[in-house]
């Protein structure tokens, strides 16, 4: 899928809500009745490994319900691995096979502190996403994303400065949490044209206004993805989804 | 398991030999062959998770049938999830639940980038290790790993300056690549009494005699890993394992 492409899904359903699959333990009954109960007010679903994988085999057996149910239901849904892997080639060309070729993803998170090594592998996949954790939505994302290189560049933008020339913007993309608006600016600035998958909306603290005040283009290029706010809502997912895609729409208008 | 229980391991044994157990397609039989062969001559065993996952469910049935197995057949052998993962705090508990709890690893590996929160889950274990990627061995370390800080450091000792404060020697270690020894000088300067796992010997190119040189110290701290040039030696698992050993055990006389 081409960002174009992506982008037209968005600007059409006036969302660019993901919805997070994150529970624990995982239950696949659970999981069928909140894509039902959320499809019509997103456009994407991430599933995070660390939760199927807390079941052992019969969670990952899960994950690989999970994306066929979702692959055949609702196919136009886009669908993303958060699995943060990064580790050298050899090794990397396996979970690439784990996630595009054994399961039928549209994309996967990956850390990028091993380098391109670790990403390439992904990158050979035609209509696959790679989506590169760049500035996290957590309290200590500060430890080093924000160390400043040589040049006064803090890591976070030295990484989307160089895995800028690893690929275009119809491959890859970028993390950027919702909970430090200001930076969020600043991400945006070196990746004007590229999606951004933003975390950290609802339960840690991000806001959906602030979000779409800096990051959002005039072409969309943003995926908003709430996992704990929607599936743990008290007036249950389908209707917490419908509010954060309301509040989202107005942006799309 | 204390930093001095596994220097005591390796001093008996005389040797700090890591088998890899990354084949693919994984398979339980030939795993339980390769350790067999190969655990007279090492003290710990690394299962890539990349290479189980490809498997889809069975595969990670085969990584649960693994651990169980070696716990059983060989309980005095190290055990590390090589996993790489990293996440925020929520997702982090899970990721620990399922190496410590549901498997019983003794060690995983964890990236840095998304600093403490990641790794802090983990450290509840109170006899469970966290290994974490300093120097990796991959060309594409240089990506980022090198990248100097404001004063001059590389964030790679940044890495290692920052988590040596998160949790003693007893509990957390690094990863340090074989393929850059001279680094490996710069990485023993900052982690003096830190176990170091290296991976990078065989395949990769880095040798056991510049390792030990640059990274062994007086009680020896070291776990030296290899994985391809073991477990597909034309010699068999058993005999690579012997001579890797016969290489190490000279610096443990």
């Amino acid at each position: 899928m081409t960002r174009q492409t992506l982008n037209q899904k968005i600007n059409l359903k006036g969302s660019c809500l993901c919805v997070g699959l994150d529970m624990a333990p995982v239950s696949f009954k659970s999981i069928c009745r909140i894509v039902e109960e959320t499809a019509p007010y997103c456009v994407a679903y991430k599933t995070n490994t660390a939760f199927f994988e807390a079941s052992g085999w019969e969670g990952w057996k899960c994950l690989e319900d999970t994306v066929s149910y979702i692959r055949t239901r609702f196919p136009d849904h886009f669908l993303i691995a958060d699995a943060k892997r990064g580790d050298i080639g050899n090794t990397a060309r396996e979970y690439a096979r784990t996630f595009f070729d054994r399961m039928d993803f549209d994309a996967v998170t990956l850390s990028p502190y091993m380098g391109f090594d670790s990403v390439a592998s992904f990158l050979e996949y035609k209509d696959k996403w790679v989506i590169l954790l760049a500035l996290t939505s957590n309290h200590s994302a500060s430890d080093f994303q924000f160390s400043e290189g040589t040049v006064g560049t803090p890591l976070f933008r030295k990484v989307i400065l160089t895995a800028n020339t690893w690929a275009g913007s119809d491959r890859l993309m970028y993390v950027a949490g919702a909970t430090r608006p200001q930076m969020l600016q600043q991400v945006r600035q070196v990746a004007p044209d590229r999606f951004l998958l933003i975390p950290g909306v609802g339960t840690q603290g991000g806001t959906v206004e602030e979000v779409m005040h800096h990051a959002k283009t005039t072409s969309g290029d943003i995926l908003i993805n709430v996992s704990r706010a929607i599936i743990q809502s008290e007036a249950g997912p389908g209707a917490a989804a419908k509010e954060f895609a309301g509040s989202i729409a107005r942006f799309f208008s």
